[in-house]
């Protein structure tokens, strides 16, 4: 009989009722997990740590939730041939109801007015000038699934939508779809838009720097959703400073929880928030139906039928 | 020559070149509107006061762009036999976008998280749980054309969506309409949102009492984008801190500005804009073609051809 331990904070504890033909463990603490990773076959979890590998010796398939892997032993996991399945796609549609949420609010200086409510001030439209996102364009660098479900509510919405993508396959609901090579440029000079989904890799290491800030249109609002390191800081900072664009909203940051005597703070034109985008009160029912194929297949061992699969070669 | 006086603090004054068949007066100042009303045929406006008319001898047209007339002196235009169209529709497109930004700022606590902003507190989805507005349950009061564009757009962001309406009759986008008698009742207590568009009528003043509040679910977002006086604020105050349901959204009040001694201004759970979900810095461009048809109508003496007519019989 194979042992499934699932680590979630007694998250997904029916899993114990769904396999009978297996012993899942669902376990609530570091201790007991470690304790019960020494003879398991498969791992439910979030992250996954060196120090979980070497407790796990028989360890075959492990389910994380997390929708990146940037935070997982890739080499190895590859090299103790490890199956690894993602949460790739939970966040798609509560992300992207973040880009459309944090558009809006650009257009309608929306944290300005609540920032008025604090101090009880009731200015105005003359004031407070109210646009819409409706009519405008939107850049998005990165159209993975959650860039392609940004896409699409845009568009729906009204927007005109164009984006890069490593390789420039068209794109539904967008209208121009660009290379890596050349496509930023283009993008990030010609949007009132720009929202960043890029991952955190080597060839993306603060490639949003001074060269990008410069090329925004001094209207232009850009939104980080993807990876805080992607972004070079120090040059975000001073094109703030320096009011070179409109407004800058960000979910991820170099170092989080972003330090309280960062710089950034101090900003009037900046919307900061803790990494929030992705998490979902839902989230675990979301990933209930993945899981339970995935682990299915795995106690069938019907490998083929698993989704979400990491690949190695791909890189995602 | 038909004379035709734009009152729009220099907005349209394209209308001058647009009309070389009539003597097109743009005004700055209330002292040269007056004056130049005496002869007018023909006002464009926002507001229609009763000194106005008085100067107005022999007007026969007034274009206002508001949307609403409940601000306009209607008896004394029907009497005097006076044209009224208004701007309805020109805010259907950013108050949807309003009622769509504030609907995701419930389900993610955005007010919340900005205000930890202003205090360089970084607390993650655990202290902020994070919602979204796919698979929610909307109730619109008010199935006009701002709401029925609300449908819409919530729609096709996921949303399941009923309403209420004068007469109960189908609306796309909406699974379920309901008449005035008992409708309000059904929609309120079922629904995860609920948005009132209500216009403010002898029918609806205070119609938002403590018997609606009582239906609303715990977990509801009530949102105000129609008028203040449709709810009675003691009421509202008294359920917000009771907190019989989660949170209050409001771009309208009883009196406007909202006074900074209200105890509104004190709660938690109230989000306060100062009525801007109709204002728009592009306002002026989306009446344009609007005044262009009417006032070619007008001159023309083509009255069938007028769009937005008011009727004083229907009440729109």
């Amino acid at each position: 009989m194979k042992k499934i331990v699932v680590n979630l904070s007694g998250g997904l504890a029916r899993l114990v009722d769904d396999f009978p033909q297996a012993h899942v463990v669902p376990v609530e603490t570091y201790h007991d997990l470690l304790l019960e990773l020494s003879d398991a076959d498969g791992l439910v979890t979030y992250a996954l740590t060196d120090n979980m590998l070497d407790q796990a010796e028989q360890l075959k398939y492990v389910a994380s939730l997390y929708a990146g892997v940037d935070k997982l032993p890739l080499t190895r996991l590859k090299d103790e041939g490890i199956i690894l399945t993602t949460g790739r796609g939970i966040h798609i549609i509560h992300m992207a109801e973040y880009a459309i949420m944090m558009m809006i609010l650009h257009a309608r200086g929306l944290d300005k007015l609540l920032g008025q409510q604090r101090q009880r001030i009731w200015a105005g439209a003359d004031e407070n000038p109210q646009d819409q996102i409706h009519g405008k364009k939107l850049g998005i660098i990165g159209l993975g699934a959650i860039g392609q479900e940004v896409a699409k509510k845009a568009s729906l919405m009204g927007m005109e939508v164009v984006g890069v993508r490593r390789s420039a396959q068209a794109t539904e609901y967008v209208s121009e779809v660009y290379g890596m090579e050349d496509g930023i440029e283009k993008v990030v000079s010609d949007c009132d838009y720009v929202i960043n989904l890029l991952p955190h890799t080597p060839e993306t290491h603060h490639l949003i720097d001074k060269t990008f800030f410069d090329l925004l249109k001094p209207s232009a609002c850009m939104i980080n959703m993807g990876r805080g390191d992607t972004v070079n800081e120090d040059d975000l900072y001073q094109a703030l400073v320096n009011r070179q664009f409109k407004r800058y909203i960000s979910d991820v940051f170099n170092e989080e929880p972003l330090d309280p005597e960062s710089n950034l703070w101090e900003l009037d034109n900046i919307v900061i928030t803790p990494h929030i985008s992705g998490p979902n009160v839902r989230y675990l029912d979301k990933a209930y139906p993945i899981v339970k194929q995935n682990l299915t297949a795995f106690l069938e061992e019907n490998y083929e039928e698993m989704v979400n699969v990491y690949s190695h070669e791909r890189g995602y």
